[in-house]
């Protein structure tokens, strides 16, 4: 095991790729073996933590990334150079109190950034897995966060708290793992995924395997990326994230000067939500990989925690002693409030210790990542309280 | 002018391309006159007609159809060989009854089933419009439809009828035809294109410009067709024609064996509703052209009823004299029932004769082509109280 900041970043393009990561990374040899029957060999995880583990080592705190997040939660990104994706949420005096709690968060198995996945340099073959990487599962996602956590040295987290598929990340660690988790905060979640999640994630990864430079996943070989397809993708999943309230307060009809290209004018105009879209398309083909993105959207299409148990929710959480509180937003189409009332009575059939609050917002699923004071005040209290039943330490003013 | 049956129809493929077509055609020499200042010189109108026009001329009902509709409402589709889109709504004793009223229902300008549109011969040019096809706006749809009545010899329409964006067109007709409609059902529209609307139109065109076989809409004389993409477009538009609900429903989570492919397999399985999506896009493509639907869905998008009157939506219906029932689907989220109160508020204002029924239903936006009880009650109720008002004869028996 070491302790480095290099990673493969080659799929990356000009200045993104010279960035230095300011990670940590663990580098398991033992490797993991997946639930698909395939080994990797070596595991590599890369994560950030905030705050001072307590010698007690009782004060952990693990955040779960949702599909497209990274491990830097609270500082800046290197690769967007923007401020860390909860960087209101989490830090000194935050809802999420650095100055009393040890916070880890590591880029998901299957990622970009860093922990193993499909642009890691596979040890055996001398050259990245691409497209070979096998099919991973939230299981499987979750099982390499555990391995962090013991060799991290931490026996039971604190708390596993996660949004979207973070959220599905902190339902498998309650399910599985229960005697290591205090406390639980699955946010803007689902203990599966519906339908029309899969059919939305399907249209992603078919917008992808349409771009000629796919290349059916060996598009490194080309020196290639398929960024026309991955930008629909992303376009199309960004809608997803967001209300019709949000998208008409946002930009409602409003049109801007094109340029009269073939693609763009009409009448020499275009909607400002288009040229919002396309930016949000080109700006993330920038930093994200798409075999990432095809293997952990089928993760997460794959996700259903009834499905081992004939479809009752209730037995994976039988002997949940974890402390939970669900969180969902009244404009979250994505993961709608009925799908975390789903969660949420299963959890009580179980005998589970949940509380659950529906947070009115019309931002939509991307609600958990912006400025809602009712999200803030939920999570600090929350995890005040069970601070408090788990006996930690308060901070010293 | 002339009636005949040949279209230009080379952009099919392989069987459809030799279907004989039944619908009727008119070829009016003058041309129309489109909004954006250019000039069709060449109009060709293909329509199909149920029913007799009474020697009074004053039964005649016009059906719009919707972005991807045909003429074909009532007989089977020659080019996908199955019924006729509204046939459970339209015929001999149907809520639509073609015992009492003319129906008439023609190709969209700027669509492929040979009304004047990307894939038709542009005289001049001796070679199709393609991608030169000037952008058309539902006002311009609307025009073409009245030199069609004109032609019919038809002062005024009895009623205008149309769903989704054959909603559009009908609110179009009594926004500036209203002298010329005695009634009008608007069903599961809007009176503009919201937001999410035009986002969800944008990336289905992104998903086409992202196709190598797009050639910037020379497509055709590559011999090729943006297929790929034409089909991402397709199938992310399905899912927004679908409630969760109904997508649940139908497919679940439930899995098929499947290939195991590189594109397919997930533990050598697939969802139900991807295979259903895959289905979806790639029968589309067959008798879908992609300029029409670049075309088509920019009129969409432009489509804002208030546009030219400062954003006060009750101006464009002040003199409206049409007798209107504005239908809407409770589970319909792509034009939510939200967005035909509006229009509703909006007709009241004007002082228009309006009412309003919203029908409890789960199966989302398509609902106005499936079998909904209180879809038919509501439309035979509507039109046959509006007949006696008209002073239109009854059928006899």
């Amino acid at each position: 095991m070491s302790s480095e900041t290099k990673t493969d970043n080659s799929h990356l393009n000009g200045e993104e790729r010279t960035s230095a990561f300011t990670h940590k990374m663990v580098r398991l040899e033992d490797g993991l073996s997946l639930e698909c029957g395939e080994h990797i060999p070596l595991l590599e995880i890369a994560y950030c933590t905030y705050g001072q583990l307590a010698p007690a080592r009782d004060n952990a705190i693990l955040i779960c990334h949702a599909l497209t997040g990274d491990q830097y939660v609270a500082e800046k990104n290197p690769l967007t150079g923007k401020p860390g994706w909860w960087s209101r949420m989490v830090g000194p005096g935050k809802p999420i109190d650095t100055d009393r709690f040890f916070v880890i968060c590591s880029n998901v198995l299957g990622g970009c950034l860093g922990t193993t996945g499909p642009t890691s340099l596979r040890a055996e073959a001398g050259a990245a897995w691409d497209s070979d990487f096998p099919q991973i599962t939230m299981n499987d996602i979750v099982a390499a966060q555990v391995k962090l956590i013991d060799h991290l040295g931490i026996g039971r987290l604190f708390a596993v708290v996660g949004g979207s598929m973070g959220g599905m990340q902190a339902l498998t660690w309650i399910a599985r793992y229960s005697d290591r988790v205090f406390a639980a905060l699955p946010i803007a979640t689902s203990p599966y995924h519906s339908a029309q999640n899969i059919a939305f994630n399907e249209v992603s990864r078919q917008a992808i395997f349409a771009d000629p430079d796919w290349h059916k996943g060996r598009y490194r070989d080309f020196g290639a990326i398929p960024a026309r397809g991955l930008g629909v993708a992303r376009m199309m999943a960004h809608i997803t994230y967001l209300s019709e309230e949000a998208l008409n307060r946002k930009f409602g009809r409003r049109v801007r000067q094109a340029g009269v290209t073939l693609d763009t004018f009409l009448f020499g105009e275009m909607f400002e939500v288009e040229s919002y879209l396309r930016h949000q398309g080109s700006t993330f083909v920038r930093r994200f990989d798409a075999n990432s993105y095809l293997t952990i959207t089928r993760a997460m299409d794959y996700f259903d925690l009834s499905a081992d148990f004939g479809g009752d929710l209730s037995l994976p959480f039988k002997d949940c002693r974890t402390r939970i509180c669900v969180v969902s937003f009244s404009s979250d189409w994505l993961f709608p409030t009925s799908q975390s009332r789903v969660l949420v009575r299963a959890l009580s059939r179980a005998g589970a210790n949940v509380s659950f609050v529906e947070i009115e917002s019309d931002r939509g699923h991307d609600a958990f990542l912006l400025e809602e004071p009712d999200l803030d005040r939920t999570i600090h209290g929350f995890l005040d309280g069970a601070a408090e039943h788990a006996g930690l330490k308060k901070v010293q003013n």
